[in-house]
C-alpha cells in the first residue's frame, strides 16, 4: 500500500475513480511474471468498476460522473478490427502485456516521489484513481450496481462470450468446460443460456464441483480420477465427443484435450486460457482434417464499448446472474487475502472495495 | 493389367461400369502406403464416372443405366452425421483406408482365380466394373459428359467445397492457397467464385504457376525463394495475414504455415491435404488465442448423394469450368503414364478412358 500520484488525463484519456475491483487469474499470472519479461514497479488490476473523475482533450462521449467499466482491450472504432464484425483485437488498443505507459506520450501517469510506476493492461485498477485511454472504457447504465457488474469487466464476460459469441452451441448440445474458475463457470452459464442439455465440467480441483452445480454444470470429470487421457473419457461419455468445448484453464494439456474431445464432423473447441510462453499446442493433423474446428478468443469476442453495456443490461434484465460469481469481499487494505483465495482455488471472485 | 472377376451386387450395393477414371494424389499416397498398414493386392482408383450396370436388393433410388459418380465417402442418410448440416462423415460409410471389403458380408467382390482382391476407399475405380455401396453413389444429370464431370468425384469437389463450404471467404478477401495441384486450383476457383480480390498461390513447384493463372491466382509465392518462414512472407504481403487460407499439399509444414499466415481477429485456415501417419501439427497456442480459426474438411464438406448432383449442375450452367483441370488423357492400358505425370508434378488431372 503506497501513496501514488496520479497525473491528469491527457488527450483521449480519462481519469477514473475506481470503486470496486476484483482479482482475475491473469493478474496473478503476470504478477508471477512466468510468461514474459517482467516490468516493475507496476500497478496491477484490470477487472473493475468506477466513475469518471475527469476527461482529457478530445473526449466527447464520457463526462465526469459517468459509470464505467475499464477493459484490458480497447475499441478505437477506426481500425480494421473495430470495423470487422468478427474481431475485437483493436489495432490501437489491443492487449499488450509489455506496454506500461500511455500511448499519447509514452509515459506513465503514476509516480511516487517523481519516479514512474508502470501501468498494466491499460487499466491498473488496484488504485483509487487510474488513467486509461477512452477506448478502454465502457459507459454503462448508472443504475447498475458497480459492486456486482465490475466482474463483467474481464472474467465473466470472457467466459460468457466464449460460449455465446464463439462456440455458439445449439440447443440440446453437449458442452465441455475445462477449468471451473470464474471464467469457466461463466462459459457454463453461457451454455445453460444457449440451452445445452449436458454441461460437463472438468477440473483438477474437486472443490470446484460443488460450486459448479449452481452454474448448470450437469456432470463432473476430474482428470486425476482417470488413467487414460481425459479426451478419451469424454468421448466414451458422449458417444464420440462433445459438440462444443471451452478451455478456461491456461494449461496446455487442457487445451489439447479440449480440442481432441470434440466430436468429428461438427465439434468446435474454443481456447480462452492464457498459455505459458514456451507452450506448444500439438495434435495429429487428422484430428483437424476430420472436420473439427479450433478457435481462440480474447474477452469473449465482445467489443468493450459497443457490447459491454449490453451485457450489463442482461444482468439488469435478470437474464444473467452475477451474484453467484462473487464469493468473497474485502477492503483494499486486505487485498492480499484476494490473492490467497485465488492461489488456494477458494471461491470464485473476490470483490475489493476501494473506499474502505 | 489383369482379368478380374467382379461378383454381382448384394443388398444395398450396385455394380458400376466405369467409363472414365482419373488419378488423385491420394491414390499415389496409399499406393506408396507411407501412411498406413498396406493391404494388397488391391484395386486403387476413386475418382471416376460411370453407369449403373445392376443393382442389389433394397436399392430403390438407382437403376441400370443411371449416370453416376462413385465417391470415397458415402451418405447413408440415417446417421447423426448425415442428419447434421455440418458434417459429411457418415458413420456407416466414412472413409476407411483399412477396409478392403464390402460391409454386407465382410468380403471382397473382386477375385482372380478365386483369390480375393481388395477394395479401396469403397470405390476401386481402376477396373471396368466395380461394386460399391449405394450410399457411395451420386446419381447425376445424364446429359453431363462423364469424361469431364468424373473429376468432380474427388479432387475438384474437395477443393471447391473447402473454399465455398468451409473457408467461406467474403467478397474482396485475400485468400492463400497452399499447393497448386488440382485440389488447390479448385480451391482457388472457389475463391474466384466467392469474389476474392487477391488469391495467392504457394507451391514449391514453379511449373505450377503458369497453369494457376487460368484459375484466377493473382500472385505466386515459392517458399524456395525465401529464407524466412513463408507465413512471415505472407504476413508482410498482406498487412498482417490473409483472410482465409486453404492447405492442399499434404505437407505438415504447409499445414502449419497455412494456419499461421491467417490474420489475427478473423483469419480462418482450412486443412485439406492428407498428412503422414507420424506428422504433428504444432503451433504456439497464442496463435489460436488471438482469434484465428483452423478447420479441416473431407470432400469439401459435400454430402455425396445430396450435394454432388448440384455441383454437376454448376458445371452444366457454366458457373464452374472443368476443362482447365483436365490436362492429359490416356487409355486404360497406359494408366502408368497417369502415375508418371502426377509424380513429376506435370499437369493436373489425367483422364483414363476405360473402354479403350
Ligand atoms: N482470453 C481472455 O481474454 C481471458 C480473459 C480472462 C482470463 N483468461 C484466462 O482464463 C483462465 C481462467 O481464468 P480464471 O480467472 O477462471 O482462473 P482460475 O484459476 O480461477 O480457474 C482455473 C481453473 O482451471 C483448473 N485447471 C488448471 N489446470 C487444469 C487442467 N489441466 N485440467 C482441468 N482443470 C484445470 C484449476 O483447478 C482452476 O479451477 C486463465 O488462464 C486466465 O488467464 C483469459
Ligand atoms: N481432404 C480430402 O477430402 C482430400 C480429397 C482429395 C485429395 N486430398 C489431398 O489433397 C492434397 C492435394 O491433392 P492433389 O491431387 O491436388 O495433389 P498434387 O500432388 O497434384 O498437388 C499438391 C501440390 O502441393 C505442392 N506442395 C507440396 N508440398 C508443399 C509445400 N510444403 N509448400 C507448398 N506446396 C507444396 C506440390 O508441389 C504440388 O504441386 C493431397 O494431400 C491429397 O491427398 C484430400
Ligand atoms: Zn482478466
Ligand atoms: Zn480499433
Ligand atoms: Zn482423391
Ligand atoms: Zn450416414
Amino acid at each position: 500500500m503506497e501513496e501514488v500520484e496520479v497525473a491528469p488525463p491527457q488527450t483521449m484519456e480519462v481519469r477514473l475513480k475506481i470503486l470496486f475491483t476484483s482479482l482475475c487469474r491473469s493478474d496473478v499470472y503476470f504478477w508471477e511474471a512466468t510468461g514474459q519479461t517482467p516490468l516493475f514497479p507496476r500497478i496491477f488490476g484490470h477487472e473493475a468498476g468506477g466513475i469518471v473523475e475527469s476527461v482529457g482533450e478530445g473526449v466527447t462521449d464520457l463526462k465526469p460522473g459517468d459509470h464505467v467499466l475499464p477493459v484490458f482491450i480497447g475499441e478505437c472504432r477506426e481500425c480494421r478490427h473495430c470495423k470487422s464484425v468478427e474481431s475485437n483485437m483493436c489495432d490501437l488498443l489491443r492487449i499488450n502485456i509489455d506496454r506500461g505507459v500511455m500511448l499519447n506520450d509514452g509515459k506513465s501517469r503514476f509516480a511516487i516521489n517523481g519516479q514512474p510506476i508502470y501501468h498494466f493492461l491499460g487499466t491498473s485498477t488496484f488504485s483509487e484513481y487510474t488513467v486509461v485511454h477512452v477506448g478502454c472504457v465502457a459507459k454503462i447504465n448508472p443504475a447498475a450496481p458497480l459492486d456486482k457488474v465490475c466482474v463483467l469487466s474481464c472474467g465473466i464476460s470472457t467466459g460468457l462470450g466464449a460460449t455465446l459469441n464463439v462456440a455458439k452451441p445449439k440447443k440440446g448440445s453437449t458442452v465441455a468446460v475445462f477449468g471451473l474458475g470464474a471464467v469457466g463457470l461463466a462459459a457454463a452459464e453461457g451454455a445453460r443460456i444457449s440451452g445445452a442439455s449436458r454441461i460437463i465440467g472438468i477440473d483438477l480441483n474437486a472443490k470446484r464441483f460443488d460450486e459448479a452445480k449452481k452454474f448448470g454444470v450437469t456432470e463432473f470429470v476430474n482428470p486425476k480420477d482417470h488413467d487414460k487421457p481425459i479426451q478419451e473419457v469424454l468421448a466414451e461419455m458422449t458417444n464420440g465427443g462433445v459438440d462444443r468445448s471451452i478451455e478456461c484453464t491456461g494449461s496446455i494439456n487442457a487445451m489439447i484435450s479440449a480440442f481432441e474431445c470434440v466430436h468429428d464432423g461438427w465439434g468446435v473447441a474454443v481456447l480462452v486460457g492464457v498459455p505459458n510462453k514456451d507452450d506448444a499446442f500439438k495434435t495429429h493433423p487428422v484430428n483437424i482434417l476430420s472436420e473439427r474446428t479450433i478457435k481462440g478468443t480474447l474477452f469473449g469476442n465482445y467489443k468493450p464499448r459497443s457490447d459491454l453495456p449490453l451485457v450489463v443490461e442482461k444482468y439488469m434484465n435478470k437474464e444473467l446472474e452475477l451474484e453467484k460469481f462473487i464469493t468473497h469481499e474485502v477492503s483494499f487494505s486486505e487485498i492480499n487475502k484476494a490473492f490467497e483465495y485465488m492461489l488456494r482455488g477458494d471461491g470464485l471472485r473476490c470483490i475489493i472495495r476501494m473506499d474502505a
